[in-house]
């Protein structure tokens, strides 16, 4: 992973002449940013932590499992965030870690977690750093240092039990390396969110991600069937079934808990077969609003595709997929249906999704669109860095609500960024369904004006207050982190906060697990 | 709701002479029990509260709305299990609340939570009264008196979002109330858990219900949305999407929590269109292992009915249906299989599963056993009352787990169950599906032998104690309440016991809820 931007260095890739003209006819983008810092270049403090302490973690993890070096421990700063990246960009290294350490079994993580409460190190979980929503930032003040913890080493394929479709796996594990696991017993977990090549499993767990396929095999929240958790008041070990009506469900609990509560060292996930075959297409819609009501009758009526997504015109128009759209009477709104299974299935799932469409106004646009999203699925934010060379910013932001709130969700968060932003160019697509509603996803991007980040905060603030005020949440896949810590206090309301603070103060009573993230 | 038993006096059911016989034959059964006790009869203790206490929670609801007769108070002692009955026979109304309150809207339940507290009052939420595992038998050691707060006045549907799917309802409706009224709608619920005359959808929601057809309509659980919650520290809002990656799902903190964290006093809920059609049948298959392989199938590769059991070969021979399947050679094991949908779904879902079912061994029994089922559904609990008069004891258990681990469970409860009781008559049936497990739900008859209290208690503690040692959950639906709360904190763990503290304490710091329930 690109230490100052997204992704793999060898898959960067360059601004077409194309995108640069209309950065600079339709959002009057003139100079490019400042040339960004080089690695040697990031500015980070001392390590804070005293020579005593690192070989003390050593004596847990072994000497070689201890990094400081200038390297490491901005490897292991922040996010992915686009504030991320222009910190970085700035030379800014202010929140690394002071040390990193590589546990490999959940016992050693037991034995950190005593270690750091009793001399007061924060705890950073570190999984596969992709966090946007500022998750790894810890708020060092009070503490003696933070380290941190990197769970790369757990990263196994532990229990495979085929009766039951879980198996047993390593929070460490990246999702392709699992996929790949997985894939030699012929299962799949069906998660693809965009931070796919980098993301592990336990991050997934943490901030409830959710992937492209949802529709088809539900978010990871609904995979996870069990988990172990070592926290600094010992180990939770939840899940004896895949529904219980014994007391609350604690895995619940767990999950979106962004490594403020202990750190996950162990998932039982539901696991699918490997489709046969895959077939992604697209569909037309006069209107975003027409698009949705189609949206709505698939996830309530059915029949459900695997994959369903639904962009606005401005999207429809800007992103992959418009050349085709334009030559079928006019841009009106992209949809992406994708249908996965065993042979012979997917047909017969566009043959009866399609009958649907089409008596909802849909006009088929084949199958290119569809290769077309296939293929730039997880592209999108490796054309951020570049973008942020040239002088605009671009970042994502995401919501959900109940169907009948959509619109007015909508409106907010489109009213609030032109507000802060003058005329930034924001896109928008419907990125899961649910029987009741649906999330938005929003594109923004901006002429570079001032200092990018203020500027970015400035329009960050205005947007998180839209959604509290529009009845949505403040985020449907990205997680709380920082970022979202005071509009999700907002959405909690105060008692729900007292509820998050109590188990904080009993499982972590000094407070030193992320701290500064998730709760108010 | 008869006092002393279950359901509508009305519909009594006396033993057949056949039952009779059985019980001598099989179990032993010689003397009829004590008669039991009269309503008058029964022992109450005289009124705890002060008349300056009953006049401030007159204060709260009117003086109409605070009950203190004889009738009332024993109406609102206890649930239905089986040891709540012999000790209503035996005329024990040692649990019974102090007095019943009727608030009528969420301030008067915040009002008289706070009441409560500071005169440290014990309010147990009473809902339909149909707990099975003691929990509405608050523990009123160090309270000044106990009071049941009964929710019937929170009885109305306050809206339907009918573009969302999804209705705010009183959690004090009695679940036929509610299709009732969702029925003017063409809304549904599909939830017909066997307590459905009687069980309110509060109290669905605070123990976690799984309906019939949760199969096709989900838990409970599932189509909670959103909730309000009065705990005596203010007020909980949660839902505002389907799904959310804002933190934990608090919502399922709520679920579950059985009335100890605060009181539901409004519901969102996912409602479905009600089926225009329904179909049930029967099924045979060789042996309960072939059977439970076929549902495994149906759960992870489809087609899923909307209703789908599995009878053991003992509950086949001696529940409804044995006709059926005895005729079609050999007992075998009886399943059901019930399709609900649009006008031509039903059949259509019959056939594919049909093909399904046939493939892997299964012999159909036609429409039959699918009525029988139909007409029987709701009738199993009127039948206790007449065998517990009889001198027969009968209760049913329930639990799940993964489907790996679902024959080491089956074998685990049943041993403990012969090993307690000598020779009991043991039924089986796979209650509940998902892809990754299912539920087991066991009944039991024996011979009264001694106290038949104290005989059943041992029973229950051999047989949570096996659960817990089989990797089993200690309820997969009936909830934890007294009876499972020693297995429940097995179950859990200390440090999730913790957790549920934790948020106790912050919530109610009194502990005024519910006391002695759910949390160890």
């Amino acid at each position: 992973m690109l230490w100052s931007g997204w992704g793999d260095p060898a898959k960067a890739r360059d601004l077409p002449p194309k995108v640069h003209e209309l950065l600079r006819d339709l959002l009057g983008v003139r100079d490019p940013a400042a040339p960004a810092a080089s690695l040697e270049s990031v500015r980070l403090a001392p390590v804070a932590l005293s020579p005593a302490h690192l070989e003390a973690l050593a004596g847990v993890v072994g000497r070689e499992r201890v990094l400081t070096s200038h390297e490491a421990r901005i490897q292991h700063t922040r996010g992915k965030s686009t504030p991320d990246l222009l910190r970085m960009r700035a030379g800014d290294g202010s929140d690394a870690p002071d040390a990193v350490v590589l546990p490999g079994s959940h016992d050693e993580v037991v034995t950190l977690l005593g270690l750091c409460a009793s001399e007061r190190i924060a705890v950073v979980p570190f999984g596969g750093g992709t966090s946007v929503v500022g998750g790894l930032a810890a708020d060092r003040s009070g503490f003696t240092g933070v380290v941190a913890l990197d769970l790369s080493r757990f990263d196994r394929l532990v229990a495979v039990d085929a009766e039951s479709m879980v198996v047993t796996i390593g929070p460490g594990l990246r999702a392709p390396d699992a996929e790949r696991l997985l894939g030699e017993h012929g299962l799949t977990l069906g998660h693809f969110p965009q931070s796919y090549e980098f993301a592990t499993l336990g991050g997934f767990a943490a901030a409830r991600s959710s992937g492209q396929a949802s529709a088809g095999y539900g978010r990871f929240d609904d995979m996870v069937v069990g988990l172990t958790v070592a926290t600094p008041t010992g180990t939770l070990d939840l899940g004896r079934a895949p529904k219980s009506a014994a007391g609350p469900d604690l895995r619940q609990l767990v999950l979106g808990s962004e490594g403020v509560f202990g750190i996950i060292t162990s998932l039982r996930l539901r696991v699918r077969r490997v489709p046969e075959e895959r077939m992604y297409e697209g569909w037309r819609f006069a209107s975003f609003q027409e698009g949705t009501a189609a949206l709505r009758a698939l996830a309530q009526d059915g029949p459900l595709p695997t994959v369903l997504r639904l962009s606005d015109e401005t999207e429809t128009m800007i992103g992959p997929g418009r050349a085709e759209t334009a030559g079928s009477g006019g841009p009106g709104c992209l949809m992406i249906a994708g249908y996965e299974g065993p042979a012979g299935t997917p047909q017969a799932m566009a043959k009866d999704t399609g009958d649907a469409l089409a008596r909802m106004g849909g006009v088929p646009l084949g199958a290119e669109p569809g290769r077309a999203w296939e293929h730039g699925r997880f592209s999108a934010p490796y054309l951020r860095d570049s973008l942020l060379a040239a002088g605009a910013t671009v970042e994502t932001l995401e919501t959900a609500g109940f169907w009948s709130g959509l619109p007015r969700l909508y409106d907010a968060v489109r009213l609030a960024l032109h507000g802060a932003l003058g005329s930034p160019l924001v896109m928008c697509h419907v990125s899961h369904v649910y029987e009741t509603g649906a999330s938005l996803y929003f594109t923004v991007v901006t002429a570079q004006r001032g200092d990018p980040l203020e500027q970015w905060e400035r329009a960050k603030e205005a947007v998180n207050t839209a959604i509290v005020e529009a009845g949505g949440t403040i985020s449907h896949h990205h997680g709380v982190g920082r970022d979202h810590r005071a509009a999700y206090a907002r959405e909690l309301g105060p008692v729900g906060v007292e509820v998050l603070r109590a188990v904080k103060e009993r499982l972590d009573p000094q407070g030193i697990l992320n701290p500064g993230v998730l709760i108010p």
